[in-house]
């Protein structure tokens, strides 16, 4: 019998050339096909929620995949990360209904970029924060992503390299916060994301956060429509997905 | 005019055999001689604080040397960084008195073990967590780590691949907390350490969280003087020497 099964996956993004299956490179959905293959003697594509950049990790992105595995399906996990590499490994795994497909239902993602703020780099902090050293101002930061929230036209936000025709994305929440650590983490929530979205937002609030910018230009560069208007592209390294919310 | 400079130094255990020079292997101490060969065109050996186990990490163990240089000593911390591999930082540099010796004088050092303590591994936390899986009872954990601040024969709790003759230490605090990231992280304070002593001590302490030794039963393994009443030895990657502070 044919089931759908919906895998919750974490991974550290350092050697992978993103998410999405490419030519000559190495992905994590490929060692993510190659391992279900093994395990299944099936030929699998899955398909993917977030097509995560090169260098972006997950805590919790979303594949799914059909099979007719009599391999229960909460026990699909464990015996597929006995095949991952360690620096994938599957959280969970769950039968969902057949016409489930992680892109088109409803859904809340959250993602979180991480800015290490202190005047010297930590070492076991480099792969998955961006350090940054000149002093961010977080009260300026948090009024600036203040101004993002809700439903707005985000092609300021939308990476020139593709040709969205609708750029209205809802963002639910966008806080920005401050850990002893020194660890700035800037934590969105919306139901859509554009490409690069939460990387320039992050490289946008970091203009705020150093006065280039004040936190209500934010309004304007929003209206512009115009990918000049916001900051830079933050590094991917600082970027983590999150967790995906069905509703 | 020869000085006596301290540096602070930040690493990732993970590709380094320990810190102390050994041959045919790379070690942190190695590396930072050459980085100050290179930049001082002196000929030094560092003198280390902690000499951490192969896999174990640091944010602040202490390394003194003496140089001729006309280097401001604040600034050698960065001209250092330039000339070091991005897993070994130096967080800061100072002159000290000429007779500051970092394992001689009085000292109180700290370090971290960390528990990642769920059902399943996180890839972006396996260098610098030891992950396990079975619940750990906290409240346990921490009543168990109390019977070990004080001053005490540390016998049991230290490797017995050295032969130390006094094995009294003093421990001025030990804690366990658990983090929302599901890190149990066992912080402990001592003015001097044995041999595998922090590593040996998280190894018992879980053993108390799993309920297979019972909290006061730390008194009795202290009383034996046998390395053989503690529990195993935790693995070396769970660890970070977080500090040393000169009073």
């Amino acid at each position: 019998m044919m089931r759908r099964i919906k895998l919750v996956v974490a991974y550290e993004g350092t050697n992978y050339c993103g998410w999405q299956v490419q030519p000559s490179v190495i992905t994590v959905e490929e060692v993510l096909n190659n391992a279900l293959y093994h395990l299944l003697g099936e030929d699998i594509q899955v398909i993917g929620a977030s097509r995560t950049d090169s260098g972006v990790h997950s805590l919790g992105n979303v594949a799914v995949f059909d099979t007719n595995t009599r391999i229960p399906p909460e026990k699909i996990c464990y015996a597929l990360n006995q095949r991952l590499p360690e620096d994938i490994v599957v959280q969970s795994s769950c039968e969902v209904p057949a016409d489930f497909h992680p892109r088109r239902c409803y859904s809340e993602k959250t993602y979180e970029y991480r800015i290490l703020n202190r005047k010297i780099p930590i070492p076991t902090l480099r792969r998955d924060t961006y350090f940054y050293y000149r002093h961010l101002d977080i009260e300026k930061m948090q009024q600036a992503a203040g101004y993002l929230e809700g439903k707005h036209d985000f092609k300021s936000f939308c990476s020139i390299k593709t040709s969205m025709e609708d750029t209205v994305r809802e963002i639910l929440s966008c806080t920005v916060k401050k850990s002893q650590e020194d660890i700035v983490a800037i934590r969105i929530t919306g139901t859509g994301f554009l490409y690069n979205m939460v990387r320039i937002i992050a490289g946008t609030l970091i203009l705020a956060g150093i006065g280039e910018i004040e936190p209500e230009d934010m309004r304007e560069i929003l209206q512009k429509r115009d990918r000049s208007a916001a900051g830079p592209t933050a590094p991917a390294h600082g970027l983590t997905m999150i967790g995906i919310q069905y509703c």
